[in-house]
């Protein structure tokens, strides 16, 4: 049978337990997961309530669990080739003498190897869709449609010296524009790109970029992507003038759009409920903020506000790696130390957090859940390991924990996106995995200079 | 030629990397690990300098990082059986309706199987010695010896009703004594099991049964494993009455002796002061702690005291796996959220307490490190994974960030035990980890009820 690439073939995943990530994080015993030929869930339940099976469907059996692919709510992949470099010094002298001068060495072929890199170790990882703030975004595009995984991809614009000779912000926004208006929003087999606007902060764009970047945003329904209230201090001049950044944000007309805002740790109670009312999404990155010491998101709060809250990595040069189910684990710990509550984010929430929660931060209502009509990307999780050993017979409450609290991305064995199985017993599929891992090595010997 | 289980025969590993962990935590490049008929290490340094190779040596060719085996300072492994039993409720109600209800139910077998899933996955994270508090000990010592892997067995004596029929917890010191005293210290293959006397802690115990332990213990040279100061509160009657449990078991005589306290979250400047005068260890247990909501302990001051510190998981039931890698990622992001200071707890110190460290805490100069006279416990991190891309021809901090920060457990390939391989490929060697799991689930479907 001859297969298009773009239109895999119908397939039916069963498994003896999905989680599916509704609102509810039910629990579903003896499962069947039913894909279209188009990449699209048309079905996820029991068996004994599935569809008859068409005659030219796939069918794969899984010993373990499946859930959604997790979604990457914060990263700047490619600075996989930067792991580790400056590690232990202070964060300004780590940015200004190590970080900055070899980002400034980064070639396409290096973010683009840099950025395979980052899909493949996240697809190893589970996650699916990583919302990227970078540059050189054409070979971000190149590598996650050569791994198969799945990218929101905002185009960095700061107001930099470096940027004049390139037109300024004005025309890194432009071409982003233009980029759009050429290829539509989102492209790739299984709309696998979405483009965006990566303004990097209030406090490196003048208002008039942001309010230009806002309407251009708004124009073409794209997502805007931004760093709000990362660190203490660093918005002290928008504070003092507009109060806070999302009051500025909210002034320019920002918060009317799609808007994720990154880290989001000194957020005010007007803050929390300015984003509430406008239904800005928050990208939590407890790991990044713990590893630089910027604090600890009030996560609580933002979710009892019904702020809508994913998780991400952010660079990998800092945190270290690109594991989304650290940071579930993380968003857990961190959550019951700053509240002293040992109840404090239950499994359930943190693992919506990590799927169904980051693509509503992301304001995409096709990814982040096994649910008729949204996007077939599926983790199958293992269950042949010490993690699961009190046995998927446990109480629904029991194997939850497991997945969240014991598992870890070491029971992620295949992946599919838009249907197309892009891992396969931890090794992607279209990619040699050794092959990646030794570009990324050339490209990191060539930044570190 | 004939093996004798007891003497394996010298073996000798090539490594490009060897992380000793001396004090100054080096990195040797091109390294030999050379070890002895009795599984002790002879030499460990560059292949240049390495004496001439024996006629008779087994000689193994590793690819990636060779490093001690990690030392798991907190634990009480058997209860992966009860692994996510309750998830989600407040601490109290989590033990009194699920944790002790079930814990009553655990028989011998049960606690072999659970210990014996527990020393798998933890020869799977790297982890060779781990320091145990849990009772039926006969069960520990059977499972710690059929998986080849280290023990510290304290046995867990606290004041409770149902000990009275046994002879209260005088008949468990005594149980204890006598055991020391029949087969020694430390016994088994590579002197694989210690015996230690578990006082549960200050506030489970009359003052009475702390001095008669601690005189027991100091007579045979045994180490006290103990709880100190893990939740505000619970020690309120100790500190009005001796200002502070530390002051308590200094004034009980148990400080000059070889004791680890375990949690220390709460400890007064006065309390760290004491600990550091007599040399008393700390098993540092931040994911435990931070999961539980009982705080987090002051590990920057207490490292800077110069107090012994090792890092544990506490039991599998709350925290939720017997991962070390995770707590020493978490050791550095808690230890930085707490200060504000994001060069808190560097590559080399985090690494150093999860191996020389919690040698250090537990009072043991034989374990912990690559270096001669020690028991060769070894890992071997394979290195052909995302994690190391950048590669180890980077410079050292670098890599040792690499290897701190973003290898985590996934990357332990291959462990030796005293010189024998215990872990390949992954797998365990002594026994199968299948079957191994089959009896933690039907232990586990046990002690649920």
């Amino acid at each position: 049978m001859v297969q298009n690439a773009d239109m895999p073939t119908a397939l039916r995943l069963h498994a003896p337990m999905a989680l599916p990530c509704d609102p509810d994080c039910s629990v579903i015993r003896d499962a069947v997961v039913d894909v279209d030929g188009t990449g699209r869930i048309t079905y996820c339940g029991p068996r004994r309530g599935a569809p008859e099976r068409p005659h030219d469907v796939t069918v794969r059996e899984c010993g373990g669990i499946l859930l959604p692919g997790l979604i990457n709510a914060h990263a700047h992949s490619p600075m996989t080739l930067l792991r580790g470099m400056g590690a232990d010094l202070p964060l300004l002298r780590w940015l200004n003498e190590v970080i900055f001068p070899a980002e400034a060495r980064l070639r396409p072929s290096d973010v683009r190897a840099g950025m395979e890199l980052g899909c493949v170790e996240m697809l190893r990882a589970g996650v699916t869709t990583s919302a990227e703030m970078y540059f050189i975004t054409e070979s971000m595009v190149e590598a996650t449609l050569a791994v198969g995984s799945r990218a929101v991809l905002a185009t960095a614009v700061i107001d930099t010296p470096a940027l004049e000779a390139l037109g300024g912000w004005r025309g890194a926004v432009e071409g982003i524009d233009r980029w759009i208006d050429a290829d539509g929003l989102r492209f790739g087999p299984g709309e696998r790109i979405e483009l965006a606007y990566g303004p990097h902060s209030a406090y490196l764009l003048p208002p008039e970029a942001l309010q230009t970047i806002g309407e251009s945003a708004q124009q073409r329904g794209a997502l805007v992507h931004t760093h709000v209230a990362e660190t203490v201090g660093e918005d002290a001049a928008q504070r003092e003038e507009y109060g806070s950044v999302p009051a500025l944000l909210d002034k320019l007309g920002l918060l009317e759009g799609r808007l994720i805002a990154a880290h989001g740790v000194h957020l005010s109670d007007d803050d929390i409920a300015l984003f509430a009312r406008r239904g800005v999404g928050v990208a939590h990155c407890p790991g990044s903020n713990a590893k630089l010491a910027s604090g600890t998101a009030r996560l609580v709060e933002l979710l009892r506000a019904g702020i809508p809250v994913g998780l991400g990595t952010d660079g990998p040069s800092s945190n270290d790696d690109l594991d989304l189910w650290e940071e579930v684990q993380l968003a857990g710990l961190l959550a019951r130390t700053v509240t002293g509550d040992a109840t404090a984010l239950s499994a359930r929430s943190a693992l919506l957090a990590a799927t169904r929660g980051g693509a509503e931060a992301l304001h995409r209502d096709d990814l982040g859940a096994l649910e008729p009509g949204r996007w077939a990307d599926i983790v199958h999780l293992d269950v042949d390991n010490p993690a699961f050993a009190t046995g998927l017979d446990a109480p629904d409450e029991q194997v939850l924990s497991n997945v969240v609290w014991a598992a870890g991305s070491r029971s992620v064995r295949d992946v599919w996106v838009a249907g197309e199985e892009v891992l396969n017993d931890r090794e992607p599929t279209r990619v040699d995995r050794r092959t990646v891992q030794a570009a990324a090595r050339t490209a990191a010997q060539h930044v570190r200079g």
